[in-house]
């Protein structure tokens, strides 16, 4: 049984407290302590530094902050599994994220929310500020307008774009489908895997596995299974419709689990655990949404063999952690303009590389903490980039 | 004779070694170094806080780090003494600016430098990033754009605006007049004071050195004395023109000189020495340009009493640093929506009586790295907006 271990639960005084003033400060990188320190930093030292940028462009890569700098974009349209709680409520989210940037991946990352939910406006609000920034990871934004908003920002901007709810679930959901097969002694492509959810992490989650030799993944949104027959589906569920589902399913959760090997679930619902009863042997059961799982790991741990969630109060967390800040460090050390598949794929095999070592029922995936992922993850995420012909 | 005394000049090789990689960092205010630490900082604890400021707005101030963060904003258009070189290569003044907000005001600031030199694209770009930040920083934005900027500025956002080519130089070029006079043993009040220059920096030191109490200011730009006889002048000029120039001269540099008490060198360009022969006895002339003073200091000592720059390598260094970091601070202790004229009056005063301690011909200001002065100007600051009911 996996998946019941609680570590005593952080209380709210403990929470506020450490969110007090804000969780982010900018240091100088150099102290100003001499006059002839503040000639070398600012005036008149500066002026040759700004003037040789102006004559070669290039320069502001060498001698400003920019290149290295991730922004952390949202407008609070989908934070956490909040719901559109707006701009301001999600600053705290962006400010965590840019802790675990700089606490993992050692970028420096600043967050800058948006009082518009209009994706015209978002982009042309990226393309104003271009110069100030190397990377855009963008987060908590609702979908289906997350998928516009990413495709066309990285038409707009020639740098590293990537929608962390997407990407970075796919990828991490991956390197766990990896090791909990290893511990399972099972092979990814002969397995049916339901994913609960069509929203930014569902529709991303399901493409990954696809791309990295699933042949059978079912969707679920709201109204029940995504299938071919379907009215009113959006663009992006007309296309999971016509390439995923391929037994040509209908129905619920209930008829999608029927003999399943993975359930994944990314759809802010709880769930009846009567459902996975029906599930194969050996299930394996990822109930990711956050704050609340779909289902409480103790409960799933009667049904599935393997059991992860997303918190980090409990076994196998299946954490963006583990992803974005080595992605986005790759991507910047090998001065990557875009983010590609071939990356996020290299990114899954060098978190399962490393979970390999000490893998176990509730070890399917590195612990959020363990400084080898993020190196190894950017070194993995930099080669590919090479071989894509990005950099 | 004063203002002849330089140090050392840096090197081209520690400037750019100063600047290598950029001069800025982000850090976390507390680690991350246990599960705990993620579940408080991050999921599932940031929930409780999101949820927070969800249902109380007001919580952001004290739960995110928006409220304390000035953004440094410029579109690259008047930089230095450089002129239009571009948002890019205007990044490390920006950066140096942030390095000394933290250094002097204990702030967090980060550069913001955008692609658009539009005064609506700038005014609608930082009302969608609102939530983001707490107060704004215009730099190196040119006249007269940068005028109507910060006054819409300042109507569209409920938080202190301040161009700091305006302001930042009239406060402390007030406070270094009345340094200079109370060397002198002259009175504000009486002096003819001539400002060579109508971009930000001119308009702003005219209107403060008014405010203080100096009866007799003319200002001239690049087509010489600003007179309400002149065609086609724009309304900041035409407002200049009715206000300034008591004695209703006409002509150039030359003719404002003759018999005036202070020059107040605002332009970026040269000027010839001689200008200089004609001015009253125990004259006071500030060559502000940066990085290239109007005239040498040790050229200006040979006709004037008192010398002073913008240049951290000559003594009397008139800069911007003794007012912002100070002035933003107070303004954001005191929860200030807005930097009134008196907030302002009240930084120079405070600058004034910290030189008091040790005033000479060659100390008219305090040092830029005197720690004394932000808090000081803070607390002056914070006191005016309560005064004036803002906060």
């Amino acid at each position: 049984m996996t998946g019941t271990t609680m570590t005593t639960p952080v209380t709210d005084t403990e929470i506020f407290e450490g969110h007090e003033g804000g969780k982010l400060s900018v240091a100088a990188t150099r102290p100003i302590s001499s006059p002839r320190d503040l000639s070398v930093a600012y005036t008149p030292g500066v002026a040759k530094v700004s003037r040789a940028i102006a004559e070669d462009a290039a320069k502001a890569k060498r001698y400003t902050w920019a290149d290295r700098l991730v922004v952390v974009v949202s407008d609070g349209t989908a934070v956490l599994g909040l719901g559109d709680i707006g701009a301001s409520a999600s600053l705290p989210v962006m400010e965590g994220k840019s802790v675990l940037f700089k606490t993992f991946g050692g970028l420096d990352s600043i967050p800058l929310v948006l009082d518009t939910t209009d994706v015209d406006e978002i982009i042309e609000t990226l393309v104003r500020l271009r110069p100030s920034f190397g990377a855009v990871n963008l987060e908590d934004i609702s979908a289906p307008r997350c998928f516009e908003l990413e495709d066309r920002l990285k038409e707009a901007l020639d740098c590293p774009v990537m929608h962390d709810d997407q990407h970075g679930t796919a990828i991490v959901t991956l390197a766990a489908l990896r090791g909990a097969n290893q511990v399972l002694g099972k092979d990814i492509s002969g397995q049916r895997v339901v994913v609960s959810g069509a929203g930014a992490a569902g529709v991303a989650c399901a493409r990954i596995l696809q791309n990295a030799g699933v042949a059978d993944v079912t969707v679920l949104d709201s109204r029940g299974i995504i299938h071919s027959g379907r009215d009113g589906l959006n663009p992006i569920k007309r296309k999971l419709a016509e390439t995923t589902n391929t037994a040509g399913l209908r129905g619920g959760l209930g008829e999608a689990l029927k003999g399943a090997d993975v359930f994944l679930g990314l759809s802010g619902a709880t769930i009846d655990e009567s459902l996975l009863a029906g599930m194969a042997d050996d299930a394996i059961v990822f109930a990711l949404s956050n704050p609340d799982p779909e289902v409480h790991p103790g409960v799933a741990a009667q049904y599935a063999k393997i059991v992860a969630t997303g918190r980090s109060d409990f076994p196998n967390q299946i954490n963006n952690v583990l992803a974005f800040p080595g992605v986005f460090r790759g991507a910047l050390d090998s001065g990557a303009r875009a983010i590609t598949e071939n990356m996020k794929l290299a990114a899954a095999e060098a978190i399962f590389a490393v979970a390999q070592d000490d893998l176990g029922p509730d070890r399917i995936v590195p612990s959020p903490l363990d400084p080898r992922v993020a190196p190894e993850v950017a070194a993995a995420v930099a080669k590919a980039a090479e071989a894509d012909g990005v950099v």
